[in-house]
């Protein structure tokens, strides 16, 4: 399978899926249909098709999906063999919010500290992750071995920290700077757009 | 032209194409082609396209846009000839890094206070916008002509935050706790997963 070939919308159900999955009881068969997950969670049967088509193929005609091999696929998908260590730099609201938000974990990844270059807030976050100096940023990564790195800091400084983050061997960026970064080709990059969502909604408001 | 129609991709790239439109020099002719504004942004044309026929219809043959219609298409489509005004519910790290959130007004939508039950946060935000007790919401409201709500409280009380915002009259709500609330079908809403683009960019590291 190619992992990524998923789509992100895809990807956003397979958490609901793998605890749908899990939570059967355990005397019901080894077997499960898509019409029968579409049922289960009130999710249209096409939908539910394609997204375990994307994950581990068309289940077998009149049977379904082993259940148990299809949560392993889901799992593997969701980066559960595997969990991806990152880290975030800017360690003011936003950051701190994001440090602690639960629900990454849920996807194989693991957020596990804070940077900044402001001594003031070099101080564990409410979960107890360590917030560090930005110097002590490449020992760390190397450490760790993280794999993810999140941008929280201002438009002024973002493309330094981006900079920085590759110096570091991050292979990952996620921007959280209302602005746009030079990354080399050789690094994922993914801008967000906190603002997009509410402008969608406002939009189908008419 | 139906506003309801506008792809969340497309909205996303609207304030480019507005900023790029507005910034081009006065002595420019007054209509451009969306082949020329797809290189002027480094964008494929296809996608120019698509996205400015959901805006403002087809190019004229040979000719292409009227510069200043396709600007007031854009505004209008943005909601920039009415600014929605929006409140947020728990004003905590995520809350208020929100509610100072510089982006939302490109899109037409202002974020103009914060509500919390806790009189501990009861102190304007930096950005000085307000926060409020929750007991000042409806009148807030009413007053205001507040549209959306924004929902930063955690799991256990998000339902409760949701029922309140539809009793102030809220016509669309947009939800940052992790779980599935129980909306009235005439109340838009939109459930907000800061998990998934991470997840996204993990599934792309494979």
């Amino acid at each position: 399978m190619n992992r990524r070939s998923v789509p992100k919308a895809t990807l956003g159900r397979l958490p609901l899926y793998l605890h749908y999955l899990k939570t059967l009881p355990d005397e019901y068969c080894a077997t499960i249909s898509a019409a029968a997950i579409a049922r289960g969670l009130s999710l249209g049967e096409v939908q539910v098709r394609k997204d375990l088509s994307a994950v581990s193929g068309a289940g077998k005609p009149k049977i379904g999906y082993e259940r148990a091999e299809l949560i392993a696929a889901i799992e593997l998908c969701l980066g559960y063999n595997k969990v991806t260590n990152a880290v975030l730099i800017g360690a003011g609201k936003l950051g701190r919010a994001l440090l602690d938000y639960e629900g990454f974990e849920d996807f194989g990844v693991k957020v596990i500290a804070g940077f900044d270059c402001d001594e003031n807030v070099w101080q564990a976050s409410k979960a107890s992750k360590p917030v560090l100096p930005i110097s002590d940023l490449k020992a760390y990564c190397d450490e760790n071995d993280v794999k993810i790195g999140i941008i929280t800091v201002g438009k002024a400084s973002a493309q330094q920290v981006c900079d920085t983050l590759v110096t570091c061997g991050i292979t990952a960026i996620w921007n959280f700077a209302p602005c746009a970064l030079d990354v080399p080709p050789t690094v994922l990059f993914k801008q967000e757009n906190l603002a997009l969502s509410l402008a969608h909604l406002n939009n189908q408001l008419s």
